[in-house]
């Protein structure tokens, strides 16, 4: 391996203005087409959409029972009852039928007393309209239905179709091409062998792109060539709206993802104030964009999330939601530069009523710090780390009931963690046996995995609970 | 039309002892299938799935550099560089590059001073193991990725790939037959004309399915014949897990469903105490559910959500998510009755900090009010109504954040209010002219549309606004 030109990051852009910056230079026109409205689920209106017939199309029984004129029913009660003959004076309907002219009342099929041979008896008068469903009770044509950039969900589509709505104009989903690149980066676990990389992170963004409304188009796993790469991405950019690569590493000698933008197009920002993240490329190729993603999971997957997601929402009309955050303390020490905005993978969990934030490894190359995150603390770049039992903000991953039934052990490892974790939801940290007494005694846990020999005594345990809850009511498992 | 035997709703059932007595006669047993990870998005796990590969599965390189034996670069210091020979006491690697025995350590680029001719010099010592990922850093092999009883996630996939996992059990997705009845009903638009209504329904279930995780299957409309009905029926059963039977009309002479099943199998509820949505009917066929559902669109959407939801939750072994309630301030006059639940679609805005809830039409057949609704207030059986100005309690089908941004508007219909509804989020209560002056003097409303002509001067609404809002400042469109 010799000394090629190594590319360092000369940018460190702030996120919010790298997005802006890039948005500005992207000048994203989304698309619509039509399709049919059953199946135009999850899809996104382009334009408001009005019905074209009433619901009702005409007046109909909003009851079983019988349909009469209300002004040859004036006068009955129950000590003068009215006689009606069928076909004469009544018909017998049920709930939806037609309420044809002259008749303009139903009463309902309780209130008729049968005396035989096609005679009733009634004990009330019927007021006009009584029990009908008037033409367009539901829907009147030229009402709106939806408005535009709504994305349509069941009811929508049933009050579509009962409007008269057979196509819809929606938001064209984009192509997000993705192309892995990386000599070490493999296919399929067969191939597995020391020094490669199953490829992950496209299989991720394929799931991310579904999940956000486009459409994901994997390529193969490009090698790391200069002309190879260039290829792959000149093709990627022609057959897609959006285009990703996926760094194998992030800012080694193979790393030709930036010269390849650089050649073929535009490279907007390289480098943002972001951990991690850091080696994102932002850039313009034939005035679509094409983003590369650095090659750990976790920044692959953070970076994704705040550059590449935006811009599927803008293609289907969608704006991005507000993030929810909240207010927790940190059971352990945080530590961050002021370099840039730390993103920190942290569990959650009440203890009594104090949410407690207990940070997992903040390695970008930990998969797993993710899966198991309830949430995402937000360490900003004015910062120097958070020490524990402060308070920081954290960006909800998963709904504030599961957090509430979540049981927070802070301490040791130990395997049954494995099983209660399988059993509900866990927020468990490792902070060694005495960090879990420690957290305990402070009120932040509900258990402490501990694994503690009593030297003088030879015993595990039991007598550093003694020592640091003297008198108090302990449960040992 | 002759006088037939008319069933009539036997049961009042409360809702919740249905749905216990229902689940306790069927006694479903969810089954799995196994599918590849790269497919898995959103689908539940059946175990437990732990990793059969560690990742990395070698040690690796963190940062682009050298790898040294951290032995030789003891002693190294500004004052007393060590100089190092490349292939003898270091090689360049990359990010994710093996670090071979005997290396131990890694020095990032940065630090490594270039002398030519493949000496290089350092000016501090290395640890061992620095800037190494070690093997299992992200994953330990048997360590478990994800619970049974998960919902894949994108980045579970992630997880899922690298700890060498290819193939994942699934809780298998049930097949949902929808089966739509009723001569009136018609397929197409094409078709519509007086007495005739297009069949939403079956369409709205087919989303709420695939929504809820089932595979829906919709048969063609059955005309209302008794053998013909009970020959779909069985044939639905037969092809699917759950059965859905969609009425026409509510209980009229046509209404053949509860024959059928009881024919073919038992009705453990018929009619419970939820309005709308009384006239349900859960059945079993063959140890399969077979619920019939009521034609109103409203009863119907209810009625699913309510009965049919949670079977396909329990099929892909999830739970239903509790639903989320707040307090909101009705802005009109709530009635109902002691029989039942009741469930009014409402309109949901913030006037200052009031949480205002605008009832929308209360009638089963009008779609629209689920369509505009922001949530559904829960009229306990044991109330006889809600006055304007009281607390009741909403079920949210919005987000919160949409419904802080809503507009409330209290007042006439207006041309122009369905303009705004297209360019923002509305809450519009029909009230009348004069209702919504009063709304705007108890603070419940943003805007009040009125169309008031005083007799005296001829003059519209400004007359008004000076006699009701004396000495305030007012914005008039």
């Amino acid at each position: 391996m010799g000394k090629k030109k190594r590319s360092t990051y000369i940018d460190n852009i702030d996120t919010d203005l790298a997005k802006k910056t890039y948005n500005e230079e992207l000048n994203i026109v989304p698309q619509w087409e039509e399709i049919g409205v059953e199946d135009s689920l999850g899809r996104v209106t382009y334009y408001a959409i009005h019905a074209r017939v009433s619901s009702p199309n005409y007046n109909a029984a909003a009851m079983d029972g019988i349909v009469v004129e209300s002004i040859r029913t004036q006068g009955a009660t129950e000590s003068n009852p009215k006689i009606l003959e069928e076909g004469e004076d009544f018909k017998y309907v049920n709930t939806g039928n037609v309420v044809e002219d002259p008749f303009d009342a139903v009463i309902m099929i309780e209130d008729v007393i049968d005396m035989g041979d096609g005679k009733i008896q009634i004990l009330n008068a019927a007021h006009p309209w009584q029990h009908i469903r008037p033409i367009g009770e539901d829907i009147v044509a030229t009402e709106m239905i939806v408005p535009s950039k709504h994305s349509i969900r069941p009811i929508d589509i049933g009050a579509l179709i009962s409007g008269g709505i057979e196509r819809v104009q929606v938001y064209k989903k984009p192509s997000v091409g993705i192309i892995p690149t990386g000599t070490e980066i493999i296919d399929s676990l067969a191939e597995l062998e020391t020094g490669k990389i199953i490829d992950s992170n496209s299989r991720v963004f394929e799931a991310l792109i579904l999940e956000d409304g486009g459409i994901p188009k994997r390529y193969d796993t490009v090698v790391d060539d200069h002309e190879l790469i260039k290829e792959a991405v000149l093709k990627g950019v022609r057959e897609n709206d959006i285009l990703i690569i996926g760094a194998g590493s992030s800012a080694g000698t193979k790393d030709y993802t930036v010269d390849v933008i650089e050649e073929l197009g535009e490279v907007i920002v390289h480098g943002v104030a972001m951990k991690p993240g850091k080696p994102t490329i932002l850039g313009i190729i034939e005035g679509k964009p094409v983003i590369g993603i650095p090659g750990y999971p976790v920044s692959a997957y953070i970076v994704f999330e705040t550059f590449v997601r935006p811009l599927i929402l803008e293609f289907i009309g969608l704006k991005e939601e507000e993030d929810s955050f909240v207010k927790a303390t940190t059971s352990k020490k945080i530590t961050s530069t002021l370099k840039s905005r730390e993103l920190v993978r942290v569990n959650l969990g009440y203890v009594d009523d104090k949410l407690i934030a207990t940070p997992l490894s903040s390695g970008a190359g930990v998969t797993m710090s993710l899966v198991k995150a309830d949430g995402i603390a937000v360490i900003p770049q004015s910062l120097e780390g958070v020490e524990a039992g402060n308070s920081i903000d954290v960006r909800l991953l998963k709904p504030m009931d599961r957090i509430r039934d979540t049981l927070v052990s802070i301490g040791s490892h130990d395997l049954i963690m494995d099983i209660i974790g399988d059993m509900m939801n866990l927020s468990s940290g490792h902070v060694g046996s005495m960090g879990g007494i420690l957290a305990m005694k402070r009120g932040e846990c509900h258990i402490a995995p501990i694994h503690l020999l009593d030297m003088d005594t030879g015993e595990y345990n039991i007598p550093y609970i003694k020592r640091y809850f003297p008198g108090q009511k302990m449960a040992i498992i």
